[in-house]
């Protein structure tokens, strides 16, 4: 029989899907599993993308240019330009998902075995992307105690080799829900370009900043034009992760015209979900408003119930929608497989994402999980209990 | 200021794409331009697939499956059973399109530096999937003269290396129009369980076969279960193209189980595109009909036009909707730009794509250029027009 693939045999699996099987279990045996694990929001997708695709007109569903049309990448600069990002169109490259942006990237800057710093926890995903694209990890601890703060910079420097390409943040973090600030941007853009390096920054969480704060994205740093690469997807903004619509953003030319090469390659994205991306773009503020009301108040009621529970440790969130939690116990893999096989209240139990799977490093986060708090303030108050209830009797 | 990688500056131009600004040039010069460079047909999108996303009830645009649901899974299924290709839907992942089919395979069977052989002329982005993927395309030269049949396996087998991983053939073929027969598969058959390959098969255009011959599938032919993949497509068979949506296909669980690995770090295929898709498995027969119908009466045109020709050679195509012309020039690229620039009858010009990038072997089909007959049969009549005329006064 012809074989795998060395790449395709070390391929990770999603941590956040590796449970799927016990959950659906879990459901067969009759029990109702809160999923705090996955970033599908229950947020509704506004009812103006949902539309411009209802009234579509047209009789040949043909490709698009590769890049997205200029009218709908004009508009997307236009969006960018409220958030104080100035770009031009010829700056934006259309993609299928904020994937698809990461991998035309990696592509684009990194040949076979070149590296790239990312501070960890970062998004699991990026472990399969950089396996598929021949290139390495490296990660640099960042800690529950500092709430997932940047590293200091001298341990993001130490690890720059001759293979080093870029630097890869995700601004608010998924998982850690951790918002940089101007100045640890200010930190990264002095080092790459200290080191000729490229700054990648995974920004499709922009929207979702709380507490005052506001989102500083790497495209309004100036000095740093050639080296700024942003990924951004309309996925969680418009809660509308099923379009698989993102942008690949850069002032670098070089950049752009090699990644328009991968990107002509596939030919183009796909043309319902611009319709609808594009449509999405004239979503009025009050969306927003109310999506970041409804998250600040998850969090806050989320993070209080947390703290009623003995021997946790909780980073507390001031963006995205997902925290990392330290729980009282060995192994989070197995204490998350033991919720849904094992435990329930009142025939009520939780599915969690194993953090260890958002590390690079092995061993460390093994007793941390990631929760998404996508699910309405009741639901996330009875979840959290069942951790509590659980914690009690759970022995590793 | 940090580099573009290697890759990246040996990512091919798509030959498709590449004379585009001469074409706008026309266009503002006032000309009219006959496109017969790119597989966009001109044929309507059934009806009962652009109607399906209209009356859509999502609110929320969520992920689906990464493999997309079952139920599309194995409406899939049905419509092979009536190809006579018996598949379950567990042996198909749903995917962005044939060229992300195309890249998990890549991704699973090889790599860095493998060596997968390919007849050519070939459908150009292979080059590029191949680039991505770091392996290299090993050509085997099919000719015009024998209407780009397969070549004979002994030149297949000379090529294979330890690092030959693959076979991958398109049947029928872009850019030729060739739809090999049962024995030049069961050929192929034979040669990669003797020496343990993949036989990878592109059957996206299965459904444009001519003059009475049927295709036979990769997925047919017994006893190299374990060997085949097959790339599919809802592009050209419903001219839904912009929809991006393709399967990968095949019974070794091995290549499913880590091609889902590469599919569940994308997180999942089009929503909407899967609606439009999933409906236009129940187009009616009479579409397909009166499809076939159409393109059998262009491609008969096309080629009596094209023989009148002084000094041209042409395959007669038996399938897809692409033939390669064999012209009394040099250099295609540059008759093909001085079309564009400098040539018209009446204000009308043409646009085709040189055959050379559809050629790995430097050098090899620098007279020929591709035509694809998308356009209904008076424009390809005038479109032909031109090039006759322009052969009489062009000088290389």
């Amino acid at each position: 029989m012809p074989k795998i693939s060395l790449k395709g045999q070390s391929m990770p699996q999603s941590p956040i899907r590796k449970l799927v099987p016990y959950a659906e279990n879990a459901h067969k045996q009759g029990k109702t599993v809160y999923y705090l694990n996955i970033g599908q929001p229950d947020i509704k997708t506004p009812q103006i993308a949902l539309d411009a695709v209802k009234i579509h007109s047209l009789d040949i569903l043909a490709y698009t240019r590769s890049e997205g049309s200029e009218e709908y990448r004009k508009k997307i600069a236009g969006y960018y330009y409220k958030k104080q990002i100035h770009v031009t169109h010829d700056d934006i490259i259309v993609t299928t998902g904020g994937s698809e942006a990461l991998l035309f990237a990696f592509g684009s800057i990194m040949d076979t075995d070149d590296e790239i710093i990312v501070p960890e926890p970062f998004y699991a995903n990026y472990n399969g992307f950089s396996t598929a694209s021949n290139v390495n990890i490296v990660p640099v601890i960042s800690k529950i105690e500092d709430n997932f703060a940047l590293p200091p910079i001298e341990e993001f420097e130490k690890l720059i080799t001759p293979k080093t390409k870029a630097i890869l943040i995700c601004n608010p973090g998924n998982p850690t829900g951790y918002l940089y600030s101007k100045e640890e941007i200010k930190q990264l853009a002095s080092l790459v370009k200290k080191h000729d390096l490229f700054l990648i920054a995974d920004e499709v969480y922009r929207e979702f900043a709380y507490d005052g704060h506001s989102h500083y994205s790497i495209m309004q740093e100036q000095g740093i034009e050639d080296n700024a690469i942003m990924i951004d997807s309309v996925s969680k903004r418009y809660s509308m992760c099923g379009a698989r619509i993102g942008y690949l953003v850069s002032k670098n030319k070089a950049v752009i015209q090699t990644a328009l090469k991968f990107a002509q390659a596939r030919l183009s994205p796909p043309t319902f979900a611009q319709i609808a991306s594009e449509a999405a773009l004239e979503t009025p503020q009050s969306y927003f408003d109310d999506v970041i009301h409804e998250y600040v108040d998850r969090r806050n009621i989320l993070i209080e119930e947390l703290q009623k529970i003995a021997g946790i440790k909780v980073a507390k969130p001031n963006g995205a929608f997902y925290c990392v939690v330290q729980l009282p116990i060995k192994n989070a893999d197995n204490f998350a497989q033991w919720l849904l096989e094992h435990f329930d209240v009142n025939g009520e139990t939780v599915m969690v994402a194993p953090a260890a799977g958002f590390y690079s490093t092995p061993g460390v986060g093994l007793n941390q999980i990631r929760i998404a708090y996508v699910l309405k303030k009741e639901s996330l108050i009875k979840a959290v209990n069942i951790i509590k209830e659980a914690l009690k009797v759970y022995k590793d």
